[in-house]
C-alpha cells in the first residue's frame, strides 16, 4: 500500500526532482531513497519541531481529509513560527484506516491540504519523507523542518520582568470554533453569531494560519515567544517558568517570573465580542486551545517598532499585559483581580 | 500529561543541557522549547528518515515496552546505515493508550528501550523532541536524523550491470522470530531449534542492531545500498527499480537492469539452516521483513577492499548474486532457476 499512496498523492508534494535526478546532480533527495538528503546553508541552524495529531482527539472524528492535513502540518508551522524560523521541510506518519486509504477521494483531499497550506504561506517547504501505514486509528505525525540564522531562534526563556505580553490575532476562536463543530452552543449564542463569524471560527479551528511572517520579523525584537495550542494560560505559564529558569542559572537568588493579563485588553473578534455582550466566558479566550497565535514579549520601548514591523507583515499585534517578578499569573478585568474558573470569572 | 511524561521519562534521552542552559551558552536545544534547534556542520548534510510503527500490525500487542522503543528507533536507524549517515537525533510522536501510560514500569521501561539501543550504538543519539497523546492503539513515529559528508550519502539508485550484490548478517530472523513470538511453528520445528538459536530468532525480531558501521564504511566504496526491512525480494526490487530510473536519466536506451540471486548463497543462522535441513522454507530470508540487514551493491573488484572493511567493524558480508540487465530479478538454486512461492520454491 505504502508505495502506491506516496506515488500517487504525496510525490506532488516533494522536491521537484525525482531522487534520481537529485543524485545525478548532486541536488537535495526528498521522497525516493531510505531518507532524504537536505544541505543546511552553513549560516543557518536547524529547528525541528513535531506534533501528532489522533482523530477523536485533536479533531472531531468527522473532520474532512482536507482540515485534518492542513492542520497537522499548520500546528507544527505554528511552532516553527514562535521560533522566528522558516520553515523548508516536513515528513509524515501517517497511520490510516482502510476506510480512508482506499477513498480516492479522500486521499486527494488530503494531499489538498497540505498543498494549499504550504502555498498559502508562500515559502517552498517540501515533504521530504515518511511512512504510511494501516491502522484503526487514523493518526498523523508531522515533524517540520526550519531554518534559522545561527542564534537567532527566538525561545520561551528570554522574558524579564517589566517586559510587555503581545499577542498576535485574536484569541479564544478554536475553542468557539470547536464548540460549534460539536454543535454545543446553546440556541441564544447561535442566534447571535452571523454566518461570517462562524465559518471564521470554524476556520480558526479547522484550518489555523501560522503566524510565520510575524516570527520572522520577531527576531531579535522579541525577548521570548511561544505558539498558542494549549490556551493562552497555560502556554505563557511555559514561557514564564522557562524564563525564570534561565534567570536563576544567571542569578540563584533571582525572584521567580509571574504575569499580570488585564481581560480588557484580550483582542476578541467581532463574533466573540457579541457573544460576550450576552454572557462572558472568558475560558475560550484564556484556556480555549487550538488558537495557534503567538504570545511573545518585549522590552516596553520596542513596542513602537514592534507595531511598525506587525503592519509590514499585516498582522494585529496586541499588548495584553506584562511580565512581573510576582511568581504568579494574576488576572485583572480593569483594576480588579479575578480568578477564572470554567464558568466564567469572578472577582476576588 | 504530555509535560510530566516527558520530564520523568524522556528528559534523562535528550542533550545533556536544560533548554535555558543552552539558551544561556548558544549551544544546540533539545526538548523544552517549542522546537529543537540544532547545529549542522558546514561540510555535512542532513539526512532524514521516518518509520511509523503501530501496535497489532508492525509488532504483537503483547511485546514488551522495552522491545517496542528499541525497534521503533533501531528501524529508523537501519534507514540511515543504509544511507552511511551517524545519526546524532530523533524526535518521538506517540500516542499511548492509558494503560501504558500511567503504569510507570511500562513508561520506564520504554524509555531503557531508546537509551539502551542508543547506548549499543556508542554513539551521541539525543532524543530531542516529541508530542505524546492518548490513543487507544500505541503508535509511534520515529523521525531520527543523521549527518553524511556533502555528496557521500550511499543511495538505492547506484548500482550497475555486473555489480555483486551483497548483504550483511543473516536472513530471515526477523521473519522466524515472528513464528516463534506468534506461536506458529509446528512440533517438529520446535524440536530443532535449540533455546539459544530460538532466543537469537526473537532479538532479530525486537531488537534489531541497525548496521550503522558497515554503513559508514561502505560511503565510497558501495554502488548503492538499501535497508532490508520489507524482505530481500522487495527491497532489491526497489534498488534495482531506483538505479534503472537513474540510467535511463543519463542514457534513455539504456536497458532495464535486474538481478540475479544464488539461493544456497544466502547467509543463515545455524538455527534456519537446521530447521532448512527438515524443510526449506525460503520465503523467510527471500521475502521476510523485518530482517534490518543491508543490502547493497558494488564493483566486483571492491570485493577484496569491502571484506577487509567489513572485517574491520567485525560485520559479516556475503555476496549473494549480481546486478544483471536483464529487468527482473531471478533466484537460482545452483545452476537451476527456481521460481519462489509462498510454500517455498520450484524448479522451472
Amino acid at each position: 500500500m505504502e508505495f502506491d499512496l506516496i506515488n500517487q498523492y504525496f510525490a506532488p508534494l516533494g522536491l521537484a526532482k525525482s531522487a534520481e535526478q537529485a543524485a545525478l546532480e548532486g541536488s537535495d533527495i526528498g521522497i525516493g531513497d531510505d531518507g532524504a538528503v537536505l544541505t543546511i546553508p552553513p549560516d543557518q541552524q536547524l529547528v525541528v519541531v513535531t506534533d501528532t495529531l489522533v482523530s477523536g482527539v485533536h479533531f472531531p472524528e468527522d473532520t474532512a481529509a482536507y482540515d485534518i492535513a492542513w492542520k497537522a502540518l499548520a500546528v507544527n508551522l505554528s511552532d516553527l513560527a514562535a521560533m522566528a524560523a522558516t520553515p523548508f521541510a516536513y515528513s509524515l506518519g501517517l497511520s490510516l484506516p482502510k476506510i480512508c486509504a482506499t477513498d480516492a477521494q479522500w486521499m486527494a483531499d488530503f494531499a489538498r491540504g497540505f498543498a494549499d497550506l504550504v502555498s498559502s504561506t508562500g515559502l517552498p517547504i517540501a515533504l521530504v519523507g515518511g511512512d504510511t501505514t494501516r491502522s484503526d486509528v487514523l493518526t498523523l505525525t508531522v515533524s517540520a523542518k526550519g531554518l534559522v540564522r545561527h542564534g537567532q531562534a527566538l525561545l520561551r526563556s528570554g522574558a524579564q520582568s517589566g517586559d510587555l505580553i503581545v499577542v498576535s490575532g485574536v484569541l479564544g476562536e478554536g475553542a468557539l470554533g470547536l464548540q460549534l463543530a460539536l454543535q454545543r452552543l446553546n440556541p441564544s449564542q447561535m442566534a447571535v453569531l452571523n454566518l461570517q463569524q462562524k465559518q471564521f471560527a470554524l476556520n480558526c479551528l479547522n484550518r489555523p494560519q501560522p503566524q510565520l511572517r510575524l516570527g520572522m520579523v520577531l527576531s531579535g525584537l522579541a525577548s521570548s515567544a511561544i505558539d498558542i495550542s494549549d490556551g493562552l494560560l497555560q502556554d505563557l505559564g511555559h514561557l514564564v517558568n522557562s524564563s525564570s529558569r534561565k534567570q536563576r542559572l544567571l542569578n540563584p537568588q533571582a525572584k521567580d517570573l509571574g504575569a499580570r493579563i488585564q481581560l480588557e485588553q484580550l483582542p476578541l473578534s467581532a463574533g466573540m465580542q457579541k457573544l460576550f455582550a450576552e454572557s462572558e466566558h472568558w475560558p475560550w479566550p484564556l484556556s480555549g486551545g487550538d488558537d495557534y497565535q503567538l504570545c511573545f514579549t518585549l522590552p516596553a520601548d520596542a513596542l513602537g517598532p514592534l507595531q511598525d514591523l506587525a503592519a509590514s507583515v499585516n498582522t494585529r499585534v496586541t499588548v495584553i499585559g506584562e511580565i512581573t517578578d510576582s511568581a504568579e499569573i494574576t488576572v485583572f478585568h480593569k483594576n480588579k483581580r479575578v480568578s477564572i474558573d470554567r464558568h466564567g470569572f469572578q472577582h476576588f
